[in-house]
């Protein structure tokens, strides 16, 4: 995978200092870590410079605890979304250091300090009270990544007006991320005042034609303001991750 | 139906100047003429108002025009709405008076004055240009139907400032009417500004996930704005006699 | 915002007595409260002529209070919708003079006298006993709107002698709300009888090919009555308040 | 299949005038013949006792008039739905005395004279002029059948009165068929005038929310009017069939 | 509605015995009952010749109550449909002699002997056990009409050998009603087989695909088998009801 | 149905040991059990060569254990699927022998030696922990069937390098199910790297966008691997069983 | 990629035959041969045993005859599916020895005999005459992949005793292919008869609920016939293709 | 809206360089250009730093000469997306320096030099032949734009290791945008081989259960690599739009 490893395998075995089988198994046997129910990559980290991240939705609490254990003991910070508050207790019984945040869903072990990224913060949009906790899904994962969060809550285009006093928070972040339920055309609004990049989330409030979010995804992915970028419902850490990913590649822009 | 005419009926029976058995046919006999494939309701017009109007969308010429004539014969005006280029010339080349309007699709035949309706002018809103067909539509139901119509075109939430400037054109006009492709926000943003009537109207612009209409309805119906109405995608016409409806009945509120 | 008011800034500003940073500081500073969680638009009432209301569906009770509280105290009165008796009982033993509906699932404050709005009430049709939660979603929502209310329950399309039989009640009223499930139908038959604007709320009420409420509002929005106008999903709320637009824009019209 | 004629065969067997292969050929042997790219099934006109019929779309012009020949060589009555004009004017190049119905897209043969059935004619309603192709598609399947019909067309719920002024119709009819398309509203109302049997049929009429037909359907499916059966959307053949089962069975109710 | 009942009234005024507001109250007082939440149509049994049905889903138990009691007043039959059994048990409790059946869903007041209706009995299939709930639910339907039962159970098509082994059943029956989920084939076979008219019912048995039962729903309406009609999912009464207008009305046939 | 069956049945009646009424019954009457609520077949065994199964969901405990029941009398193999832990428990407490995998959600009784099936083992590949449930119910099918498995566990798309690292695995197996959740694009990598069968299962893992499975499943059928075959959502069993049909169809290809 | 080949690029390295450079690039560098548009990859045949095959659809004329070319040029056969006439006009001007064949829109180049492969043939079965088109895509793809076909045609599930009648095919057959649209009914029928893989083709054909080959599509997932599997819409070629999986894979069953 | 051009007003009209009038004028007028049809934003070029681009489709030729002679006017460039080959010769007979770009159905007119955006070029990979109209509007967007792009096509997950075989390419490329129809599983393998942002674009290529690329769509937003977002189908000009986003604003990250 990584060719200045290959190299090296190769060059050994050049030099003799390694033999064809070696070498053979060298190039199959990735740095990973097989439980039988999950095989924790230990190498992604070192690939994407990020924090192992267990999606705890249909895993039970023990396959969630054997997972954050075996990251945990190699020393990283490890991230268990959408976890309710019941398997949370069980993690945090079995294991030190779990902090929990209720309305993000997010459980966490912080066992090494986080690293910095991003010059400035990236502004965080929603459009009612009810959007809430998928912006905080994607506000403490964010904070995980080492990147600073400008919150701007409750500023639904029905009253565009707060959406404009506000207006100047834009000015000093990095990227916007907009969470919306129900028509979720707050995106369009937010995409056409910036020209920093702009993703959108949509949520699954509302009832009837909001479709559990659909009704926002299909607006924010026809948004008349150009080059917005959507994920998936209720998905406040993938907006996080997508905004890590511009961040940490700011040296390529 | 019609209580008095019940009354004046029965009336005559008691007065003994008619019979049972013409009193059983008048209570029957409403005044619609029968075409074979179409009744022609000429009580229509008395009970709600407003000019016969023939939809066109799968009818065949010839029996747009029957039903046309029939109408046409009695004095009133006709309005023929989503007729196609070739079947407005057909009824064009049958019928005397027939003004065909290519954009909104519709065919009309004025043969007496239209009675002005409503004291202040409707506000027509469409986000872009590829709304106009469907605005056009409204705002000539609107013409025929006695009511003013005031403008404000290609409005979209993308450039919100747009519409902001141009909001003083609602002080002056009795509901908006707001068209709106794509992601549909328009009325919200409308709806959150001024307190006059709403009515939304969902177009088939736009691609991929605008879902020929159904996302801009979805988005309409579930707007954040309260107290916004919609109609039928497309559906320009139905939209104008809506707003009919409610300046017909201003004597009521 | 508001001309005058941007006027009278730049008249002082002229005059002296304001200098420029008061005035771009006025400018900005629109009169909202921030919750942090939510914003409290205190101008929405001066703008729209009606009392904050707080959609309690995805809030907590705290949320829930915390707006209420704060709402109350400017003297106003508050409407809270789709709140369950859970929430209900705890917004009770919070705040003062709560009253609480259970079928409209509706919870009130009332601090001071309701103005009437409208001369004759609102005609309030459903279809069936199961449609009742919505309509009287939308009954509570016009009282503290200040509207009157004419209920017309249980005539479905399937006995149309039922709503023939109290069609008299349409002349003394200047709206029709009509509220139905399953096939949704009723609008229809009422818009054909009336001339006055005719508001159509869908209910999740059926099953099967009911479609929670898809099926009916589908039928409401391809009636072939014209100009009826459509809510979406259980949304009385909304067809009261789409009301109250009408009648408070009536010296336009 | 046939009892008797399996018995028959068995008792050939042990009469010793069939041996046990030809029995066995016998048993498996069904009268059908086999085209290549179709089975005409002689026996179902036995088993079912109605006319071989043809759904044309999706075949060729010469599958058509292959299977054509093949049935009208045994005497028998064709009927070839859904053809367009062009394959049926090859139709009628080929074989004799085949006649078209344009607006029903039926083609037919008729070489014997077709037997009566039913009593009482079938009501046969339509919402709209829009609808008749597919009412007309029900008729000639029902004169093919042998069944009377008596039309009432243009008679939908937005003029509900419309439909009460010729309600006497069916006090002399066995079934109600209902075609309608948009809203789908009529077979509701119908349902509840009358307690003969009502068979609904969607049609592709209306835009938007009519969804081509599936919010008549599912109207139809979720009326209130209890008892009400439906057919696939423009099928008036499958109507005119399924009046056909109950008329041929009338020996049994 | 009643022409004769109009000519008496007609004739009464005539005759000098009815003055003109009492014909005129005459001809608009239709004999139902308004309880406020729901409106008994005592006259229903008179046009259709079936008992009063509750469709329970979606009401309370004091409203279930209500209705049935103001039914049973009158001496009728009453029969409740889906109505859960803590629902049923707070209606044992309050009227006498109800009976409920649990695996129907349905409760019964019988306080006069059904009439027979039908010469002989229906035929009512069902595809697999689980669909045994909606089955029964037509079945107990039928028992309340009148109408005789013969159960066919657990003949899917996947054993089309088993339906084939019980076919003789058929002869001796008038109607078959077939119930069927997951891909619902069953009509199709059944239609295949048999001369008489089919009434299919799609249940929401099946996972994943299934679709809660719009699967069997979409495949018994395209069914290539002639002249099946189909009820809405799960709706084993309303196909009771269906095969009693056919029976109802053997007289037309 | 068995050709030599019938033809013994034939030759018993040409030699006079048989009567035509019994041979009339011996070919109407096939081996299968009536129980009421279902019909146990077991002429199934003989014909496709595998233990009878209960498919659980739907049917009450009493019904599991009466067919259960019926079908261990005979000695058969039973094999209960879709069984919760509740239901599971009621049915060891009546029958002898009964094992609960919680897990794959099934319940088995052995009574006879499973015959090994297949001279290689299915690899079962699935892309994450979420997915075992499924993947489990398909292993402990295969069991049941006599067919060998291998596990290749956890190696989503979006770590294609885990998949490569074990893709040897494929080198020994005969048929590739291949189980994914999600987005569902795990068999499409699969299919590009092996040439032997790969049967594909979508789960009903991930939220919003993931439709329940439906993105999996459409995922799947459009894959760009050409000759993928799919299985209904979540249905492992169905999996296993199709791969038995390869297996024991082996003399074949 | 393949184990042996990497080994003995490290052996040479080892045995200094080739140096770093060289053995990293050999590792990388794949037989495929980059057109621009397309990547042709030679290297498939020799993994799966196959033609390289051109999906048409979408692909300009063009384009296809460069791929065709190039991978002509290596003298493999080709095979273009999903080509209409026109484009397999303009590759038949462009290329030689290329075959059109109409119905089943596939166009061929056979420069290499074709190696038969299993030794039964597969049972191509069809519901009915529409389905045609997708059946013979089926049967052109098996002849190219050397398969031989036994076609069972117009066999649908509403005559089942056709099915029944022609059963002795499938004793004959490896794998049954069974191509339906409509309702979608004869794999479960096929499925219930047989024990051999059931590979089951939903087609387009149909109209209204038969949602373009959606129904057939849920039915075939739904069936209640154990293990079968399922292909895209009208993908006649993916289930040849994956027929041929299973027969080359025979020695491992 | 611009802070710093409100202080230049406010401070004028403190100096006594403007009136009331004036100011409140200025404040309100912002440089658009109203066609009547269509508002030129002459502003957005200064707030966003892009050209104008004018979407064609829905508009007519008149339209889109009118809306570009206006931008040409002022010397900015012009980009015309989805516009089709006869309305493009339209525009090109009207204006000058226009250039039609076939495959991706885009005009330009190019009057000033393009500034270069970005230090690296953005990876442009599409899955298939097929999808290349989509990615060809991406790259000439991009290209108007000011950025680079390198092309990595034909590279579906089917023959994942064509994907491998080019990954080196990630390496100098700032941004991936993905490009994929059909089951649209190429963003998971690009996500997770990959840390730079990664954009996809669904296009409607692909049949059946492709659903005109909502099958795509819906497996991008539930795609197992984290931090992918995701456009509209077919957008290729909104992924480039959001790149640009990205790289335009790098010096806040």
């Amino acid at each position: 995978m990584d060719p200045d490893k290959i190299r090296g395998i190769l060059e050994s075995l050049q030099a003799g200092s390694t033999d064809v089988d070696d070498a053979l198994a060298a190039l199959r046997n990735l740095p990973f870590q097989d439980l039988g129910y999950a095989v924790v990559d230990h190498h992604r980290a070192l690939r994407q410079g990020v924090p192992e991240v267990i999606f705890s939705e249909g895993k039970s609490a023990e396959q969630i605890i054997g997972i954050a254990r075996e990251i945990a003991r190699t020393g990283q910070n490890v991230l268990m979304t959408r976890i309710d508050a019941v398997k949370a207790a069980a993690v945090q019984d079995a294991l030190e250091n779990v902090r929990y945040h209720a309305m993000a869903r997010i459980a966490t072990i912080e066992q090494r300090p986080i690293t910095p990224l991003g010059k400035q913060p990236v502004a965080l949009c929603c459009a009612g009270t009810s959007d809430m906790p998928v912006a905080e899904e994607c506000a403490e994962t964010l904070r995980m990544l080492g990147v600073g969060v400008e919150r701007i809550y409750d500023v639904g285009v029905a009253g565009v007006h707060r959406l404009l006093a506000r207006r100047g928070v834009f000015d000093r972040c990095s990227i916007a991320v907009v969470v919306a339920g129900m028509e979720g055309a707050l995106p369009s609004a937010v995409g056409g005042l910036v020209s920093i990049p702009v993703i959108a989330v949509p949520t699954s409030v509302g009832y009837g034609a909001a479709l559990k979010g659909f009704t926002a995804l299909a607006c924010m992915l026809t948004s008349c303001a150009s080059g917005i970028t959507v994920c998936n419902i209720d998905n406040g850490f993938g907006a996080a991750f997508a905004a890590a990913r511009i961040l940490k590649s700011a040296d390529r822009f």
